[in-house]
C-alpha cells in the first residue's frame, strides 16, 4: 500500500517517491517474536497510562517500536528487547514533545528538562522531575534496566542519553536562533541528534556482545559505529522528510541542509541526499571488511549487529505508519501504508570520493591505503 | 597574607572568615615537581598566545593549574600532569567565557558552542570551532591526549567534558530564567556543572590507575567518585563565593541555594554549607572504609587518589590568587593572598543524619547496616 497523503491540500517539497538505498545486507530480518514483543510492551504502556487519550494513543503505537527492535535485532533475546521498545515507546513520547514546538519551545527549557533527564537515568530516585506518567514509567524502566545491564553497561547507556540530549539541545538552539547548520556541523552532530548511542548499548546487550572497552573505543571500530548511525540517520531524514515539513523554521534534516549548501531546491538536493548516504554506506562496507579480517568472534557478531541496525532500522522506516501516513497529512495512522522502498546492492555512484567534510573524514582516514 | 579586599567599596554578603573545613586526609601533600610543571605549562600558553594581553595573562596564570594539578596529584607521573595541567589553564578560559555573561550569553549559545567543543574532543580535525588561539590549543591539546591515552580513557575523558558542558549548559538555562535551583536539584548536578568528572580520568591516568569497567562503574565506586566530586564542588563554592558575587543573577552556588532554601541570608547559610559539606565528608570516609575493607591494590589506589584530589583541591583553593584576590575587588592578582582556612579532624556535627534529599540519598544507601 503507498504512502497516505492528499498531495492537494500539503504538496510535499520532494514527492513521495524516493530513489533506490544501496543495501548490500540481509533483506527482511525479523525477529520471530516480534508480536509478542508488541503485544507486551502495549500492556505496559497502557499500564501506565502513557498516552492522554486515543488519538494520542494511536500515534504512539503508529512509530511500531516493537517492529523497530525487532527488525535492527533480530536474533536477540526477547528479555533485552523488550526493555528497549519500551525504551523506546516512551523515547518517541518525549523526541515528539522536544519537537512538538521548534519555534515556542526555548532551549534553555530543553536543556533543563534533558539533564533531570539524564541525572533521573544516572541516579535512579533523584526526584528530579515532575511526576506524572511519563516520570512514572521512566523510573520503571531504569530501575529494571539497571537491574538487567552490567555496571559497564548501564553506564554506556546512559551515556547515550546523555550524548542524545545535548545534541538534541543544540537542534533546539539552532531552531532558536534561526541557524540552518552547515553540511560539516550536521553531520559533525546528526549521530547524537537522532539518538544513535541510545540505540547501541541495546542492540550489544540484546546479542550478548560485551566487547573489551579498549576495542569498542578503538577508532577504527568508532569510526564504524558512527557510520552506522549516520546512515540510519540520513534513512530516517529521508523518509520522515513529508512527516515534517510543516515545521517552522525548516527540519534541520540532510535534505534542507543539502538544499542550503547546494543552493537548490529540497526536490533537487534528494538525489543528492540519496548519493551521499550510499557513498557512507559503501565507506562503511570497505571498513567493516577490513577490521572484520582480523578480528575475533565478539568483533564479528558486533559488526554484524551493526549491519542488522543499518538494514531493519530502513525496512521499519519503511514500513511504520509513523513515516508513511505522516501524522501533518492524516488525521489517524493509516495501517499497511508504506513507502515501498527499492533496495539495490549496487551504490548510485560506486566510485564516490569521500565528501570535503573534515567532521567525518577520518571515517575514510581509517581504511587502508 | 589575608585575603585581598576593600570592604567599603564592595561589602562581601559572608565575611572573609569561612567556617573550619573537616579534613581528615593526609594535609599538604603537593608534587615535587610543581614548579617544573608550572613553568613549562606556561611556556605553553605563551607559545598558543592563549590571553590576548599582559592583564589577561596574569588573570590566567592566577588560576595556579600547576598547583591544582600538583596538590591533587601529588605522587603522578610528570608527562600526563603536565597534559592535564595545559587543560585545565585552557578549561578556565573557557569556564570564565561561559560565566562572563550570565545575563546576556544566552542558554542557546552556550549550547551551540559546547556541542562543539565535546565533538572537537572526540572527533579531531572536526573544523567545528572557529580559528584562533583557543582552537589552535584546543587542536594540541586534542592531539596530544589522544596520543597519550589509552582508547577507553580517552572515551573516558571526552564523556567528562560531554557531562561537563552539559551541567554547565543547565546552570545557564537557569540564569536565563531567572531560577535559583531547589537544594535537591543543585546537589543532582553540582558535581556536572563543575566538570569534575573532566578531572577525574586525568587522576587516573596519571595515577597509573586503570579500574576494570564494571568496577569503576559499580554503584559504590560511582557513590564514592560523585561524593567526592560533590565535596570538591562545595569547596569551590564557599572559596569562591566572594569572587562570584557580582552577578546578576546571583551565583548558584551552595550558599545561595541554601540561604533560598532556609528563608535566611548569604551569612547565616555559611555555617549551614560547612555542615552540610562535613556531613558529606563523613559519608565519604565511611564508605570508603567500608570498601576498602575488601578492595584490591588498584581499587585501594583509585579510592586514595579520591582523597588526594579533596584535600589537594581545598589547599589549592586556600592559596591560588584567583579565589583570595578576587578579580571583582582587585586590578590585578595579589601573590601570596590566602583564606588561611582551618582544618579540624572532627566534623561540625559528627553525629549529622543523612540530609533528606533524594537526588543524593543513594549515597548513603550504599553504606552497610
Amino acid at each position: 500500500m503507498p504512502p497516505a497523503y492528499a498531495e492537494d491540500a500539503h504538496p510535499s517539497r520532494i514527492g513521495w517517491r524516493l530513489p533506490p538505498f544501496y543495501s548490500p545486507f540481509d533483506e527482511g530480518l525479523i525477529h520471530p517474536k516480534a508480536a509478542e514483543l508488541e503485544e507486551r510492551a502495549i500492556a505496559w504502556i497502557d499500564a501506565f497510562g502513557l498516552y492522554p487519550d486515543a488519538t494520542e494513543r494511536a500515534w504512539g503505537l503508529a512509530t511500531r517500536s516493537a517492529d523497530f527492535t525487532s527488525r535492527i535485532i533480530p536474533y536477540g533475546d526477547v528479555e533485552p528487547m523488550l526493555l528497549f521498545t519500551q525504551w523506546n515507546y516512551w523515547g518517541f513520547a518525549i523526541d515528539d514533545w522536544q519537537d512538538s514546538g521548534t519555534t515556542t519551545t526555548r532551549t534553555a527549557d530543553i536543556v533543563d528538562h534533558s539533564a533531570r533527564l539524564v541525572r533521573a537515568v544516572e541516579a535512579p530516585g533523584s526526584a528530579t522531575l515532575p511526576p506524572g506518567p511519563h516520570t512514572a514509567a521512566l523510573e520503571d524502566l531504569v530501575r529494571r534496566t539497571r537491574a538487567m545491564l552490567t555496571p559497564f553497561q548501564a553506564h554506556r547507556f546512559t551515556e547515550g542519553v546523555r550524548d542524545w540530549v545535548l545534541g538534541a539541545a543544540w537542534q533546539s538552539a539552532n531552531a532558536e536562533r534561526g541557524v540552518m547548520p552547515s553540511l560539516n556541523d550536521f553531520a559533525a552532530m546528526r549521530t547524537s541528534v537522532n539518538g544513535t548511542r541510545f540505540t547501541l548499548t541495546w542492540c550489544e546487550v540484546a546479542n550478548g556482545i560485551d566487547l573489551p572497552a579498549d576495542v569498542l573505543y578503538s577508532t577504527p571500530v568508532q569510526a564504524l559505529t558512527d557510520a552506522a548511525g549516520f546512515i540510519v540517520s540520513c534513512d530516517n531524514d529521508l523518509l520522515s522528510y513529508n512527516k515534517d515539513d510543516h515545521h517552522v523554521p525548516w527540519e534541520q534534516n540532510l535534505i534542507n541542509v543539502l538544499a542550503r549548501h547546494h543552493g537548490c531546491t529540497p526536490r533537487e538536493a534528494l538525489p543528492r541526499a540519496s548519493a551521499f548516504r550510499d557513498g557512507v554506506v559503501t565507506l562503511f562496507v570497505r571498513l567493516r571488511d577490513q577490521v572484520a579480517r582480523d578480528a575475533d568472534e565478539p568483533l564479528r557478531r558486533y559488526l554484524r549487529s551493526l549491519e542488522h541496525w543499518i538494514a531493519g532500522d530502513l525496512e521499519y522506516h519503511n514500513r511504520a505508519p509513523r513515516y508513511a501516513s505522516p501524522r501533518n497529512r492524516n488525521e489517524l495512522p493509516v495501517e499497511g501504508a508504506s513507502y515501498d522502498i527499492t533496495l539495490t546492492g549496487v551504490p548510485g555512484d560506486p566510485s564516490a570520493e569521500p565528501p570535503p567534510l573534515p567532521a567525518i573524514a577520518w571515517w575514510w582516514r581509517q581504511l587502508d591505503r
